[in-house]
């Protein structure tokens, strides 16, 4: 095969979604410490065993008192004890001092702010200011019923869904299910990401290197994408230049991995096995092959069963040079990753720019250029940076990617573009 | 103290900026592996120490040759090895096969792509197609000197400057440093971040409650804003409502940590320890207490020396009703514990989207709404979120939150706004 059909982006990303869709046995659940569930992704919806707040509570410092009684001096009957139900009764022309977050007594149906009062002190006659208690207050203002007061069951009852299956898990989910007393949760396992390089001249990242050789850097950087995306990543290796290595590896990787990344081997060229061995990674196999997409253009899609019928695990052949594996990794990988997990990927961010510099692109390919952002205020520019896709530090320079469309052969400098900025 | 003066959002920021920049003794460097660094923030400049790439490589799958000699038939001299540098001369009238990323001989001024020869192919006699090679290759197009070919050094010189100091390391500067064989790099210590919650009603987040307790889900809340924003959380437990254990606890913190939050104990009610303990915790002390800010207008910012003269502290005093307390780090706390460790928060992640109900806000405060995005196509509404600060399944409602600025009492529905979606 010299060449293939091209697909759009968005052609190439519905044929992965609807084959992933496909899928009857998602990823398998598991049980964890709600405690250690940041970023995962929920499998069973949460139901609050309790009302929250359990307790009626002041927002406020101040008084917990009648409505009908303000304006107008009141009787302290006490205070509320912070953790504590409290046993006071406030009774018409009464008020009991509560501080924020405690128990609003009996009787009591607002809180007036402890500004909205002057107190009226006895000294005790120790001399020592740190225990006058004020024995009754004046109330300046007007109440309304449920003023400062949050009700039992305000935030949730018993019994609601409060977070809800494929939700993310944020820093207020985790807040939420543990101010429940929800110790454990049920979370979709983290996606085992196969990472597979090949080529002959390549050794490890952290390896020394002899003439003509290169090092690996694409293992470690998909490493710390996959990380961020919630899966873990498993190493293996760097593969020969041949058949049988890519046989022996993709089958390894099918069985005991959720998705399989092939860095290099996807194009046609003689050393691209990474075509012929998908056919024997399981149904449905290669859905795309070729994106009319720079930089990538040769990239593969492909969701494989592993012989296990109802299964669909997401198989990718990424080119091999650096950029365009990191840039099809970023459009294209991480959705996916989260979309295993069973949850939507977070929206990527966009800026709006200015275009500094005018940007040619071929017509028929959408263009995803790597721009350095400025800013000004609150305006920002866009440096096109021009680079070929094998010189990573063209990446480094770059804050983000501006997509020229298919369609469009240029961008005058001066352009309104947008930018999506790198995580 | 019953009242305070309070700062626009903005000078109490700038006011806590120009007293960190004082700073004479930032936090320490670390040297770590480079394999080991994502996320990290440098501390001292990459320096290239090779040009990369190291030697001529070709971009392309294809045949290296002499510019000069295209179009035309070409007598094929070899191939070059993957990981080799060629010992092939390749001269008028000829050509080299070679593959993307491989050594472009010596001799050779171009590469011609594969899908633009054809070759004439030689049966070696023992009829296996895998075998035969090509003798010669009839080459179709124009070339120029240098097409496909990567120069030696293209990328990076020797003694460039490639990653600058308070870069916050992405896959793409790990892959860079890590293809220039630099397998150490000089970072900044992550800052330990102290976790100070306070309240006789609290206990900690995975306890049982007795009836008027409440558990501190302030702690795991922070710990995850904490390392997202690469920092080390240290917890503090949660204090008495006394002064003299939030004393001890100031000290401890300022001698042992690079941040301090407080959660809670910041406003003017008898429990609130904060502003007095803060005074004792070195120069400058408070720069802010109170600001013009919905919600957490009790907000309290400090830089403390801890009585080393040079050093700057940041300490929040922040509010501790949930909602609150992840509102005011993630718009303060977050982009200070960048700042601490060197480098620059990356910029938020705002979407432009059209509010859905009419919003009152006092016209005195800066008021962040939380509201919840729907999307439609490539359009977003937003639809604010009521919900007492007290609340924290207000903020497991939303995707982010919108500004309502000072002196802006009303946005009416259909109003275009900005949304800060949370991480």
């Amino acid at each position: 095969m010299r060449t293939f059909d091209l697909l759009t982006p968005a052609a190439a990303i519905e044929a992965l979604n609807a084959a992933l869709s496909a899928a009857q046995r998602p990823i398998p659940i598991e049980t964890i410490p709600s405690a250690e569930a940041y970023q995962r992704v929920l499998a069973r919806a949460v139901v609050s065993p309790t009302p929250l707040p359990e307790f009626r509570r002041s927002t406020v410092d101040g008084f917990a008192v009648q409505a009908a009684s303000v304006p107008g001096p009141l009787h302290l009957v006490g205070e509320v004890m912070m953790g504590e139900i409290s046993t006071l009764r406030v009774g018409a022309g009464e008020a009991a001092q509560v501080h924020t977050g405690g128990h609003v007594p009996e009787g009591a149906d607002a809180v007036v702010m402890v500004e909205d009062t002057k107190e009226i002190v006895q000294d005790d006659g120790n001399g020592s200011s740190a225990v006058r208690r004020p024995s009754s207050v004046q109330v300046s203002t007007r109440l309304n019923i449920g003023d400062n007061v949050l009700r039992a069951g305000e935030d949730v009852q018993a019994g609601d869904e409060v977070v809800r299956v494929g939700t993310r898990l944020r820093e207020q989910e985790l807040g939420g299910i543990m101010a429940l007393g929800i110790r454990q949760i049920e979370v979709y396992r983290q996606p085992r990401v196969a990472i597979i390089a090949s080529g002959d001249e390549l050794v490890p990242a952290t390896s020394d290197v002899l003439p003509g050789q290169i090092r690996n850097i694409n293992a470690p950087m998909m490493e710390a994408l996959v990380r961020r995306c919630g899966g873990v990543p498993v190493d293996f290796g760097i593969l020969p230049d041949r058949r049988d290595a890519f046989e022996v590896a993709a089958k390894k990787a099918i069985e005991t991995c959720d998705v399989v990344l092939f860095m290099a081997g996807s194009s046609v060229g003689e050393r691209d096995f990474v075509p012929e061995v998908v056919n024997g990674m399981g149904q449905p196999g290669i859905l795309v092959h070729g994106i009319q997409f720079r930089p990538g253009k040769p990239t593969l899609f492909a969701v494989c069963d592993g012989g296990q019928p109802g299964v669909a695990k997401p198989v990718f052949g990424l080119p091999g040079n650096p950029i365009s594996a990191l840039v099809t990794a970023t459009l294209f990988v991480q959705p996916t990753l989260w979309r295993v997990q069973g949850a939507v990927a977070p929206l990527p961010n966009f800026v709006a720019a200015t275009l500094t510099e005018a940007v040619k692109s071929p017509k028929d390919l959408e263009h995803w250029v790597p721009v350095a952002i400025t800013q000004d205020g609150d305006t920002f520019s866009a440096t096109p940076i021009s680079t070929k896709s094998n010189l990573i530090f063209g990446l480094v320079r770059a804050d983000g990617l501006m997509c020229v469309p298919i369609g469009t052969d240029k961008l005058a400098a001066g352009s309104p573009v947008r930018v999506r900025l790198f995580a």
